[in-house]
């Protein structure tokens, strides 16, 4: 589905509403430059896209199926970029990814938008009360497209950080097995990371000094998204090690809460087997056993089942281990 | 075993049914080239297609016995590949290896298969049906193998991540000891990734800019199949990684486990112990018991210890002991 | 709010006090430098400054709000240095992190202090104090602000290194579980970590011989808060190392804990079910057991009972079980 | 001792029998070259060697005790070379080291061997059969004894592959603790993989491109060697990361073993703890018991005993805790 | 503290006894070079003998207090290098650390040793037996006292493997545990290999074919170090694997001594708790119980259970419980 298509020349867009295909295509070669956005279109229409903007065969191939991994592919006159969106779903602490396939030639900006990917107009809005960039050309829309995109990864970073800062409670005030939690946490960065890191390496191709078509300016502005995006990979870097520490100080909080309640049931059992030995042993058939002739007998000897109880209870309290 | 044997030129076969191997060498040095298919040969077949097409005697006596690491390796006027194939056997839970071995000339080229490779027919039928590709030479039908074998990296990606998520959930439902399991797919895993990881570094040499027997558009092809390739190796390096963390995990919900085993048998410890003691009690023999000569004093017992132990077992369940 | 603004020229300050923005900016373009410090800015201030001194568009963007991540940034004629300072809290056993961005331009320097950072007129002074750095231009006032945020990390490596001591002795010599401060001393050590490595790269870059900005006086100035800072940062990369092994020891010592604890409720299990089958034995009623007409029968087996008793108790405490 | 000295011209040995020293030393700097061989040579033996080739007194000395890296060093004019042999011992699964150490100059080899290293007999035998090899220099008597020792590692990797597998199946069948054996068969790993691998950077370097004491021809033969040196270093890095995953997975299978171990004994301790309440019970001495009275009461209260006995057997059974 | 202050010239000492620092400074410009050597001097030392030699200001101040990194830094015309020194006190397993500082100028060399650092008079008599070394400048004192400060590392290393030989006996001789001494012997190791690590770097640089102070010959010599300071490195990059090893081991050793002392526990309860419920049985009071009025009915109780205990008892035994 064709979201918008614009024609844009000396900073400003040349028209209202969104152009046809056609007209969009033979706009190109002049000065300025076009922006087609689309969102999951049929094979058939992306087949005319690149018929009409004769894209890279290869690329247009990506471009059809998702789940590329992100990258950037020059091609004779302009690149394909793949990056990877990301919006992250608190209920289930799991992060949804979407993808955005950019083919940037010398007078064309096409974004293929795939699943639930960042939506995208605001960017293009953003770009359009910024003349001076948008007269640097078609990487001036690559930018925006990507600063957006690198700007919405930040409320992921916050909630699994969030999440990592409750499963940090969680373990030390012994809310009860936080495993499964931490390992599905940790496949989560690690593929959040995956998403990002070889987005790295592309942005760091893009911002290369020797490429004719990112001017100075933009080039500035490619490297501090570049800037953002170092951070964002730290944080979840930080995050899978911490992840990490928390499972082996998770293992060794179990340990210990073994310890402890061995120690509990060990004593509650000294605590019950003195007064049954005592108690064994008034039961003993001994024809001269003078303590069972007294009439007071039998309450002395539950009160000293009691009084060796109660000792050891104590006793065992204040060892820690009851 | 030699399982077809064409000549191309001008993107086309230039004939129908096998060429005889003599035939074949002849038809070198021309324009097009040769691509001639074996498959577990005898050492004496190879020894005369070597002493035809003139291959390297190191890389030959490499191709005798399989068992070669990925590789590439450059002669004098041609290369010699190694590239392993794979395939999942799902029942067993194992991948199953086997060996494609390429020479590459100036107007030929030579694969050799060994064990249950992927099978090349269809690649040869694949590149027959693209004369843009056929024509740029023997480049193009060492793409043609590379891709169809890397193609079949996926359904054994596709096999192996299916069983880490079998594994993931039985580990978290306790379905009983994974760790054999883990441990063998974690082992499946290293040796697809010895299978895959060099080949990489081979693909990337073959790219490279400063090589004249691949084209720039063959350049382009191989680009892709890396893609692919690095995507499929991404994804063995993430499971490895997920394995990893559900080992340890494993570890862990293995301890709480053995918890919750320690408490449940020590709740019914208590539960029996204390009737006991009573029990006890009212064995012993003192003479003055004023209990025992109560008309209702055994009923009156026996209940004092039911009440008490069904006291215990509810506040052990309330506290998650039982 | 500005703290300090003055304008330095051959070696010396020209004026006593306080210069106005305006002012300052007018003296800049001559022999000397501006030397401008600012603390928790307005955004309406840090706009005015960056007007004054035009200071590059997207550096003064990310010093409105503090989080950036330490780095150097390039301009036409000039760079944005962010450096973070560290301050430790002993009683918490924390790190608190605060910010200090640089403006650097041919004659200015702009401090930016975010937060709790390190208070830095006392490097103003001790610049003031060397007539011959003072001469080599801004990038002294930047080495001056550097040297005294990185000998300010050195007590916060020396506090951690306290704590890290102290669990090393906490955990061999059991007193209790050291999980949680092991855990969280991790967390400290690597966000300090993070504060400082990402600098070592900057300052590399600053030290090139290829910038003509600093000259070989305050290179080799430089090169020695290089060395400081490349030794912070080995201690806190060992004490991250250290803990790790004391986490890991830390398991090792729960493991041998519960051993004994076992061992010691076990021992003494035995020590009491031993006389408690004594007792039960004579508490059968068979009609025919001698010891139990014998006068001294009862004595005789409270007797027994003991000797078995103390008997298990000396050889368990000899095989080391209680 | 000297072994075989020889003098090598037009690719074929000049004579039969050993030279003498002397007479192999004038024999050098013709087009020949000279390859003397030693055995665990006395100091005073070397020392007359290095005074007649005129060897490089470092490296002269090096030779004298063993105990080297593997490593190579240029001289002005030849070069220094040291590697490791081994060879296993599968009784007590070691593997035993030994060094050959390498001096190769313009117009001789001198190999000095110390230990238990690969005898060198035959491979000299296979490179007298080679005059194609032999007429290139003295680096064909280098790869030639490379070629030997790297082909000698083969039955070490195969022997320690032996007992590796051994291993896993010994920790997944409950073969008793293999802690010990898996820790030791780890470090046999750890030392052979020293052994070898500085070998490849040695390697490496003699194959570069820029040296003109190796020829085309035998830098292709020096590759194969690297090869198969490769293919053994990937081998024993999966062995060392399969055994770092059979001592987690044992230490699973360990606390698995307990929890059984617990279960088994709590369940059986049930089993006899409710029939022992049940007679305590009906040992209480409460005068109205009319169950005492019965006819059949004691049979009745045995086959309770055993019923519930029973019962609980069964369903514990069922539990898989028995 | 000045301990010797030489004049050399053409390879050999110009003079007996020490010289004067005024003098030493006089005699330097011409064509020998000066040693002077000091320990722990005073600050104010120190300066006089900076301003003689003109010494770089910032390497004065490192040098003025210890706690430097090993490094290298070069200087206008001379470079300061930093060297750890180590030994070894076996009775309380510790490695005990000193530092040497060299000054190296065109025609003197200045060693400051601090601590318990190596004696270096004897790197000087050995020196001044080489006059072919002597004469080649300072660089040969500089290689000289390296020389004798990596040897001097070899007794660290052989302490340290002895001590880790020792550890790895006890921990599979279940000598107690043995956590403790892992942990604190990875620590030594982990200090020591921050005192060579840094060396290797800086002695890389000092061979450096670039630099024109050191000659051929020394170049090969301090190689000869390095290589030396590499197999240092080498064996305590294993001995820290070993130690993690063992560490992992020490783990799986206790928890089998878990497993053991569980079992064997529980096979002793059972040996107790079947005679106790047989003793039970016999002491209900049910009024028709035949084996109550047998003459032998007592003897053959104790038979039994003596007779079920012994059966138990080996039954475990044989099952490796007891």
């Amino acid at each position: 589905m064709i979201l918008d298509c614009a024609h844009y020349q000396d900073g400003s867009r040349q028209h209202t509403g969104t152009l046809e295909l056609e007209e969009a295509a033979e706009r190109c070669g002049g000065d300025g430059f076009v922006w087609l956005g689309l969102h999951d279109p049929e094979p058939e229409e992306l087949r005319k896209v690149a018929e009409q903007f004769k894209l890279p065969e290869l690329a247009v191939e990506d471009a059809t199926h998702a789940h590329q991994r992100p990258k950037l592919e020059d091609y004779e006159d302009g690149y394909f970029l793949v990056v990877h969106t990301a919006c992250y779903l608190d209920d289930v602490e799991e992060v949804e990814f979407g993808e955005v396939h950019l083919f940037s030639g010398p007078d064309y900006v096409i974004a293929v938008r795939h699943g639930r990917a960042s939506e995208l107009h605001s960017a293009r809005e953003r770009l359009e009360a910024r003349p001076d960039l948008l007269r640097e050309g078609p990487a001036a829309a690559v930018w925006a497209v990507l600063d957006k995109i690198v700007d919405d990864y930040q409320p992921v970073v916050e909630g699994l950080d969030n999440d990592v800062e409750e499963v940090e409670v969680a373990v030390f005030d012994d809310e009860g097995d936080q495993t499964r939690r931490i390992y599905f946490l940790r496949r989560e960065l690690a593929e959040f990371y995956r998403a990002i890191h070889p987005l790295l390496l592309a942005l760091d191709r893009l911002e290369s000094a020797t490429r004719s078509d990112v001017t100075p300016l933009l080039r500035d502005h490619l490297r501090d998204v570049e800037d953002h995006l170092q951070r964002t990979e730290e944080e979840v870097v930080t995050m899978r090690d911490l992840l990490t520490g928390i499972l082996q100080a998770n293992l060794a909080v179990i340990a210990v809460q073994q310890n402890d309640v061995v120690k509990k049931i060990s004593g509650w059992a000294a605590v019950i087997a003195v007064p049954t030995l005592i108690a064994s042993v008034y039961g003993m058939n001994f024809e001269h056993m003078p303590e069972l002739k007294l009439t007071f007998g039998y309450p002395l000897a539950l009160a000293l089942m009691l009084a060796i109880g109660y000792g050891l209870h104590r006793t065992l309290r204040r060892a820690g281990w009851l």
